[in-house]
């Protein structure tokens, strides 16, 4: 097994070469989507063995989420291709003064250098991570979890030939052979030969980087996500939106978990809320929200009362917690005190508290009168995404191709001095 | 002593106010420079308390940044009405897309919320940074030195004043009463209630914030500069910018740390070199440069051979480390392996050479036939500046105030759903 280390520092040699071959990269992905077809069987071979070792261990959705077909491997050649097409954020002059001196200061944008990838389920995000970072600019680093080490690496190995056939060092893509948690701290410890990390998994994968890295990293992707129905509100819209927000796909960081309602429309709002994300949910074979109610909005409709921690849950299922609030700015205090940052919702025909929920929440995505389900680089226009970050730092929200740069100034003259 | 907790606390709650009231903060900061001149009779009698108290354990230049002057407070309070001047960077749209769905998406630039800042010598700092901050959005946080208390409080009392006056919250300027490590810890570990730590002062206290902070850190400042002298540089104004960039002012982390000299011209360059750094100073009478000289350099002209370790120090002082080099290729090898990111400049007259030296070189300013000493918010027309970022996350070169923002997406829709 090859040391971490000596991967590190492999990918970081390597990075010259694509600093100076820019107009490579699109010819490279290309390859790797050829290459990514090419060598499918042998994908799909690795990929029956780690579904083989991992059936004794693991429930169906994560066997699901393993599984690679025919199928999903032209996707993800597919999804290689479409961002080949992408526009390139590298190069780009972000601003441009001529000082009174003659200097000529461009602002220009430029790959961050070494990106690190800590990753846990499925294989495609190997091909997605590394072909955005390559497009970027940038050299990457993957280290996937160990259920699905064989599928990795035979991946690895297609953008690798990739990589080869179109003169670019293969060592652009480092592969983490170590799947345990040792490797896994030395990237967060990797000061100098990593410039940024990424971590994309569980709350628990999250914590640790953002805690202990020593090397750059982006905290992404844990949503209390909120929705408040103002006093104001289309409350057929709001039902409509809420239950998309919560229960078109439960398990996703930009999913609803704690709905407030102004106590001005509760007592009308809530048995028509019941209503519709329980029984009717049942009569169209729909799994039923189950509802964590605070005092106030127990006194209304029947549920299960909420505990305090309800309100601090990514319950990432069919769950909901409901607070009645006092109004606009009650809900904005209570977002203040409870919200991960990510993405929060007014549902008003009030400009003015529209207005002030958007200034005063301080979150990646504010929305009004919209799903918060929206938060997402497809959605946003970026065309992909490396993952949303609730950080405020560099990059908040979806992480596209330009969130993967960073600046540098270059200054031109003739001799100027100070 | 107020406890640092409760400054942090009561700090974060004052934000709101701020928030909701973009348009008074130009009022306040032109009040704020009102009470800093009808209040310099208390700021300079706190002074001359700090300056008797320093004289016995600290040098001429040490008690010559802390003492204030009438000019000098009069420079701050003009310095606070430049800053009132420049354009608001908060609530710009750095984009807006409309999409197919109608939803109106517009990244928004945001201040960053409460931002703490460590700082250790002249009491100006204060002002300032409480000026910048505030006028890009922020709260702030201020943690000076031990020996400028008695007059960053007065200071900071006046600021307030400024701020009262304009109907603002006075505690919008947290100023941290204990000037042990024990708050600057405190201050580190801040998570949730300090948004953007940004250390101020020399190479000690830069690593220790940026070794132990848990909330987010903006290193700054510390500066090994190079510069590449190439075969086809012109050489008269190779000797002009190397000595601006060493001499101007060394104590300056835009100052040049380390020279390059091409081999094809170090036989005719170096001896040039030598005698201009050192007897034609001597004879204008100014301090000399002394030389500390790799094995190729000492084998052209006398000097102090340099050991490993002076490729690797910020000297700040009339000391400059020279290699010679066999080309382009060779010196930005060097510069990869020493640099801290800072400024790095080639001087040449092959465009090639330019070109790939601003391609590979990894920093935030890279200067083609310019002195490094530009690296300066003021010079780069930002205006302002509230410390240089030798970063790549976030911010990078001089901060102004767009980099002390973040942005937020705020979407508009009618009830879509996803």
């Amino acid at each position: 097994m090859k040391e971490t280390r000596e991967i590190l520092l492999e990918t970081r040699a390597a990075l010259p070469a694509l600093t100076a071959s820019r107009e490579r990269k699109n010819i490279a992905l290309e390859k790797i989507a050829d290459c990514l077809l090419k060598e499918q069987e042998e994908i799909l071979a690795a990929n029956r063995a780690d579904v083989e070792a991992a059936r004794s261990r693991y429930g169906e959705v994560m066997i699901d989420r393993l599984t690679l077909t025919k199928d999903r491997i032209a996707g993800m050649a597919q999804g290689v291709r479409e961002v080949a097409a992408l526009p390139d954020p590298e190069g780009r002059v972000i601003r441009r003064v001529e000082r009174p001196n003659g200097l000529v200061i461009e602002k220009t944008s430029v790959p961050l250098g070494v990106i690190a990838i800590i990753y846990e389920s499925r294989p495609n995000v190997t091909s997605d991570a590394a072909v955005l970072a390559l497009k970027s600019g940038n050299a990457v680093i993957l280290r996937g979890g160990k259920e699905a080490f064989r599928s990795n690496l035979a991946i690895v190995q297609a953008i690798r030939h990739g990589l080869e056939y179109s003169g670019l060092p293969a060592s652009l893509v480092g592969f983490v052979e170590d799947t345990d948690h040792a490797s896994a701290d030395e990237l967060m410890h990797a000061v100098g030969l990593v410039d940024l990390l990424i971590p994309r998994g569980g709350a628990g994968l999250i914590r640790r980087c953002t805690e202990n890295a020593k090397v750059p990293c982006i905290q992404t992707g844990t949503g209390i996500c909120h929705i408040f129905v103002d006093e104001s509100a289309d409350l057929d819209q709001a039902l409509t939106i809420i239950e998309n927000a919560k229960a078109s796909r439960p398990s996703v960081c930009n999913a609803e978990e704690v709905l407030l309602v102004h106590k001005g429309i509760a007592d009308t709002f809530l048995p028509r809320l019941q209503k519709h994300l329980t029984e009717e949910r049942l009569l169209r074979s729909l799994p039923p929200v189950e509802l964590r109610l605070d005092k106030a909005a127990a006194a209304i409709i029947p549920g299960i009362p909420a505990g305090e921690k309800d309100f601090d849950t990514e319950f990432l299922d069919y769950i909901l917690a409901v607070a009645v609030v006092d109004d606009a700015d009650a809900a904005i205090a209570h977002i203040a005190r409870h919200s991960t940052g990510h993405s929060e919702a007014i549902l008003t025909k009030n400009e003015e508290n529209a207005k002030k929920f958007t200034a005063l929440v301080d979150a990646a995505a504010v929305y009004v009168n919209v799903s918060t389900r929206f938060t997402d680089g497809g959605e946003f226009g970026l065309g992909c995404e490396m993952g949303i970050s609730t950080q405020k730092l560099h990059a908040r929200g979806p992480m596209g191709l330009e969130e993967l740069n960073t600046y540098k100034y270059i200054v031109r003259g003739n001799g100027q001095i100070r």
